[in-house]
């Protein structure tokens, strides 16, 4: 399978004193979206994105300033999107909602054109991406494995060129796993950096809005564009003052023995060369004790954050159960076992593991993991639905619980030809260092 | 009766260089405290106050600093001493702990002699003192009227001068009420400022530790000597550099249509007189809008936060139910029905609250509120013990919630000779700005 070619947005840019091109490019992107309906669950009509084209024309005409202008991008199907179905995956939850989400607004006033929501793991429960009534999101360079979840379709996208960028979700690694088994970079932003308004929830104290791009320089820009204060989101936080990154960060690496990649020889070695890589950039690394992190990730689904799941399903799960998929009812139907004190203890907990890990944090600037332990086919994800998605969140359960950061970065791919990915963590708020340092760790070989 | 006199830190301090004086100071309080058993549940004996009185002194000798030399101060039965039982008002609860909790052993390492351990409302479950085992804690002015609650002990024992300071715990209001009922001061610090290792937990994610005292310059220096990061209890946290105070502080206070006083027009001109004093000491004074603290205050019994109650009382109320005193089954009982969901809506909806008050705080600096909306008597409190106690909370229960920091000052008499108090509440570590302002406040006639 030839290796899929990316739109970095400079491609797009280099149209833009050019109308008829770039209304070709766009000609030429929603046709081959033809080619992977399960990547997709609502397209815009070509009509709306001819004139979002030419009224985005119209404003630069005007003079206005629009950084994306006619940049195509992709939404996972669990932002609202005005007059665009929301479905979350699930036909029977399905509303169109008036307005879009913040973080979406602020995309089409900067010029991007929106061209379709992605299909995703049903309530973006899932990081495979085979839990989707819509279809089975393959992987864009060997089709018999899966796409990595729950931001399947956000990701296939941009892997695949049909757009530059797009916005999934990350509650449990969502933004960060289908990154890694695509080949290209996502941003899981601190938590409340960018509003989480009009999205469904999967775990609404945990959500985060994250952003899909072929490259880290585009990811640092959306970044910019998409990160603003939302007083109107509970959860949205004032970023402070960034801090200028160090020269020489100390990362923090896992060693041999806690290095789990459930036997994939290729995916140690990747990891491995990733960590060299940042050695030649200049950075120390440091072997931490990854076991408080891991007790962590437990937590998400295994303690009380699982009845978060409830709040948006809850009411079909209990009026009309066979309209959600059995992998889905399965995972959370323990959720409703879970009592307001077993929630406290979990939070009790979680506050003893925070203190815990931040004894690794006293020693790394930050902390470089594999984004998934391996990967796997579709045919084994259907035959062990819940076991292999558990360990794709091996690395990813417990960001969000810490309050972390993080950018997936390609790692390079396996003997195989399936890329993998690592995942560059810091503390809250250190997401422009982390940009910075992941388009450092891009550049060298 | 008459007025009880207090004993501030500086008479016990003219003491210092006479051993025999100050051992005499502390046969005379024993011999006092001989006279309110109701006061304590536990006192220390004579020969261990002796003998703490001699080692204080031995170390005085050799030269150690001892700021609070020889100061004889209580602890509510609700935080450790080590070997002496820890009962939470229960006494099927007891257990007698092998360590101090971290702010006792700050006292005494800083000289300071311990008295005894102070009678509370069940598991600090209570704003008004009569709901315990061990006798009604009665206020010092008038017999007939309650203490104040949970830590009624800890308020009657300052004010009658038979301790110099005293530690309470405050989750609901425990650490303020009780100081307004007692005329006396106290500072509900911002929580994870001291360290609730050792202290049982009402509801653990909101507890603080909280210091009764005669006069808030006493007060400010019981703060900075228990004041103190402790890595041993996860829901400490590291205070920022102090911001000075403001030279004149925007105070907002609670308009006549929103101050709710249950027809006790003294209580209204207390306030009022409360609000002018500010306003002679330099400060700005804005009406703002309280439904939104109030609908927070609700959530503290009415939402999930009740579960909370059940960490340390569960086990006894599920296995001997009736070891535990009616009133406070009656009130937590209801928290077996709330679900981890529950929980989590719970804090969602806090979020809201936290930030619909956050607009008014973008007028204010402080907020100045009576801290009781009035008293009742004893036979009042026992005929409605929901209702009353409820009310009681009215201007106290959102404050933990809501992450402020509050002082409570003596805001005069009522006609009957009664003390009503008032509280002075700022953001999240403001502490020292509170103890500054509230100084001044003393200061002023």
């Amino acid at each position: 399978m030839p290796k899929p070619e990316v739109l970095p947005l400079r491609k797009v840019r280099a149209l833009a004193d050019d109308p008829s091109a770039l209304d070709a490019l766009h000609l030429d992107l929603q046709r081959r979206a033809d080619a992977t309906p399960e990547a997709w669950i609502t397209r815009a009509p070509r009509a709306s994105i001819h004139s979002s084209l030419t009224s985005a024309q119209a404003r630069r005409e005007r003079g206005q300033e629009l950084p994306l202008y006619g940049v195509p991008f992709a939404v996972k199907d669990n932002i609202d999107v005005a007059g665009y179905p929301t479905t979350a995956a699930c036909p029977a939850f399905s509303y169109t909602p008036a307005r879009s989400s913040p973080v979406v607004d602020r995309l089409i006033e900067a010029g991007a054109i929106f061209m379709g929501k992605t299909n995703l793991d049903q309530f973006a429960t899932g990081l495979s991406g085979v839990r989707s009534p819509y279809g089975v999101c393959r992987n864009p360079f060997d089709p018999r494995f899966i796409s990595g979840g729950s931001s399947s379709g956000s990701a296939f996208v941009v892997a695949t060129g049909l757009a530059c960028f797009s916005l999934g979700t990350d509650t449990a690694g969502s933004g960060r796993v289908p990154a890694a088994l695509n080949d290209i970079v996502g941003l899981k932003p601190t938590r409340g950096v960018l509003s989480i308004r009009g999205v469904v929830p999967a775990c609404r104290s945990l959500d985060c809005v994250s952003i899909f791009a072929s490259c880290v320089g585009d990811l640092a820009e959306l970044f910019s564009l998409c990160a603003s204060y939302d007083a109107l989101d509970p959860f949205s936080r004032q970023a402070p003052t960034p801090v200028p990154s160090p020269t020489a960060p100390r990362i923090g690496v896992v060693g041999p023995s806690q290095l789990e990649t459930f036997g994939d020889a290729d995916a140690a070695t990747l990891y491995q060369g990733a960590v060299e890589r940042f050695r030649r950039l200049g950075a120390s690394t440091v072997t931490i004790d990854l076991s408080a992190f891991r007790e962590t990730a437990r937590l998400l689904y295994h303690g009380p954050w699982l009845a978060e799941r409830l709040e948006a399903a809850g009411e079909l799960l209990r009026t009309r159960p066979e309209a959600v998929l059995p992998v889905f009812r399965s995972v959370v139907q323990e959720a409703h076992t879970r009592t307001a004190l077993d929630a406290f203890r979990g939070q009790y907990r979680l506050a003893e593991l925070r203190r815990a890990t931040e004894a690794e944090w006293a020693q790394m600037d930050y902390l470089l993991l594999p984004t998934t332990p391996t990967t796997w086919t579709i045919a084994e994800l259907e035959q062990d639905p819940i076991e292999l998605n558990t360990r794709l969140g091996y690395y990813t359960n417990f960001v969000n619980l810490l309050d972390l950061t993080g950018i997936a970065l390609p790692a390079g791919f396996r003997s195989d030809g399936l890329p993998l990915g690592v995942t560059l963590l810091g503390q809250a708020f250190s997401d422009r260092q982390l940009l910075e340092w992941g388009e450092r760790f891009s550049a060298v070989p």
